[in-house]
């Protein structure tokens, strides 16, 4: 049988080229071996941007563009929109008895995400309780595998210990522990090199822009400050358009070579992004063009069907889980 | 328009004379002038039961056939089983997002109930948090009135104060603020005179008790330990038994004047116990009567009946607070 994945986004703006390296690429090829469940954490989304709730809605239907525009196939992979699955706030609510108020703040995963937002007792408790949450959209699909970053394994630990807890708790051994996929592609730098790529800091090529646009964030990466003329000698580390060529260019031996001639002086700033935007424009042109294929309504059917699927799955385990815990009085 | 009521018990063990006092009698009369919703809150009582679910869930059968054998109607009041509602999570993650952890640290009667169970950051998460399932449940009611002791009054402020952040949020005037119904009778004493009646300090007379259960806790009610012989002056204030006579003895006059004949001296304790014996079996004998005559089954069928209205009723407004927020893509 086919290990099952859980794996998603929090719809909060278009997916970029960080999300492709990071994600999307190996989703292309993790439905063809797993099954995979891609979730549209709606919910999720929304217990940091609650006041601002159409930015998450709206981007639900751009997101499921982007995802069939990289190649992921919605008749392989099951992707669907989280709030419409209440069952697992339901489950939520259940595994949050198992969990204390100390261990969520201990949580190295969230304790990085306060100090970045400048939360401190004022965290809404939605947000600090997000892992919570987490650990239930997993067991609910009873995953093998949840693709993470190094930097969100403890989301990982928090999971198992609440299925531990939970076994133990309630004398059975129907949730099971999940492991990480670490990837193998680490996060991908701004266009500004300062840090990683993302929407909220407006230094990301996004999947669905346009060439023009791809060309201008191109010419602004940020490269070898002391690279002043051509035949200086120029960095490699720490230059953003050699990062964005490790990470998208496909010959692996020319790549070697530029960077040599780089290093060594002759190569200028604008060679090199002339040849980073080649790579890009060849790798988003065909996204691009079956971004524009897609019609709106029937992405959302598409989502609606699939949800719907997902729904009916999630009920029926939660049914088990309800019995488990002895809440089952009778089929009401 | 009548106004609309929710009000409930966690069900944790059978009902007692506090409940009795404290809200059962008021309901019977509610009923009749208020559309009255009575929530068993299964849910909310594993937030610190969560280690012994069948404590939990045996007792809702109890506390319905408590309800009925006091003359509370199931055909007029909505009695429902708060975890057969799962929309009522839904609606608490939703507003998870609206509360800090410092205000629900700050709350007086969660703070009161963390210092009584010796909870420090050890505190289940669940059980901090469920202030903000309360105001789930009134809101999802749209209730006008919940009958609270002076003690819950912050729950009342931290619902409304979840409503004006919603309303304010959503730019809605759809949520309404709640107005706490305080009873006029207080809490009731436990036998043991040292707090109130409660199940799990042994020192409650419980509605399903026999008369011989009766007449033994009446017998080792705490009066005045200065009371030694029958002509010896006793104190009124302070004995239990004179505390449940306040609370049960229909005539006044005559209890008026049992209390200066045992105050001047020449009145037993055994002669206010059998009194109060007296007064307490004419009490709870109908009630046991009627409770003999339930039957399980029905109880049962009872109240998923109504559950299941009202879970279409709370599906239906939680549509409408999903189109609020603003998460409603489409019927799904």
């Amino acid at each position: 049988m086919q290990k099952i994945i859980l794996t998603g986004d929090r719809p909060t703006g278009n997916l970029h080229l960080g999300h492709y390296v990071g994600s999307l690429k190996n989703r292309v090829q993790l439905q063809n071996t797993h099954k995979q469940y891609i979730m549209i954490a709606d919910t999720q989304a929304l217990t940091d941007n609650f006041e601002n709730p159409s930015k998450v809605t709206e981007s639900v239907c751009e997101v499921m563009a982007d995802y069939i525009s990289v190649g992921i196939d919605p008749e392989i992979s099951t992707i669907f929109i989280q709030s419409q699955v209440p069952e697992l706030a339901e489950l939520t609510m259940y595994y949050m008895n198992l969990v204390t108020l100390g261990r969520l703040q201990r949580n190295p995963t969230v304790k990085a995400e306060m100090q970045q937002k400048g939360y401190n007792d004022s965290i809404p408790i939605g947000f600090l309780c997000y892992p919570v949450s987490q650990a239930a959209d997993i067991t609910a699909f009873s995953a093998d595998l949840v693709p993470v970053g190094e930097d969100q394994l403890p989301m990982i630990e928090q999971t198992n210990e609440i299925v531990r807890k939970f076994n133990s708790t309630y004398n059975t051994t129907y949730l099971k522990e999940v492991k990480p996929l670490i990837g193998n592609v680490g996060r991908l730098v701004g266009i500004d090199g300062k840090s990683k790529a993302s929407k909220s800091l407006n230094n990301a090529i996004f999947l669905s822009d346009t060439p023009d646009d791809i060309k201008k964030k191109v010419f602004m990466m940020y490269t070898d400050p002391n690279h002043l003329k051509v035949s200086d000698p120029g960095a490699v580390d720490g230059n953003v358009v050699f990062d964005y060529l490790d990470a998208f260019h496909e010959n692996r031996e020319e790549l070697d070579d530029l960077k040599s001639h780089y290093r060594s002086g002759g190569l200028g700033d604008t060679a090199i992004k002339n040849i980073l935007n080649t790579t890009l424009q060849s790798l988003l042109e065909p996204i691009r063009e079956i971004r524009s294929s897609l019609k709106k309504e029937e992405l959302m059917e598409k989502l609606f069907y699939s949800t719907k699927i997902v729904r009916g799955l999630v009920g029926n385990r939660m049914e088990e889980i309800r019995d488990i815990i002895g809440i089952k009085y009778k089929n009401i």
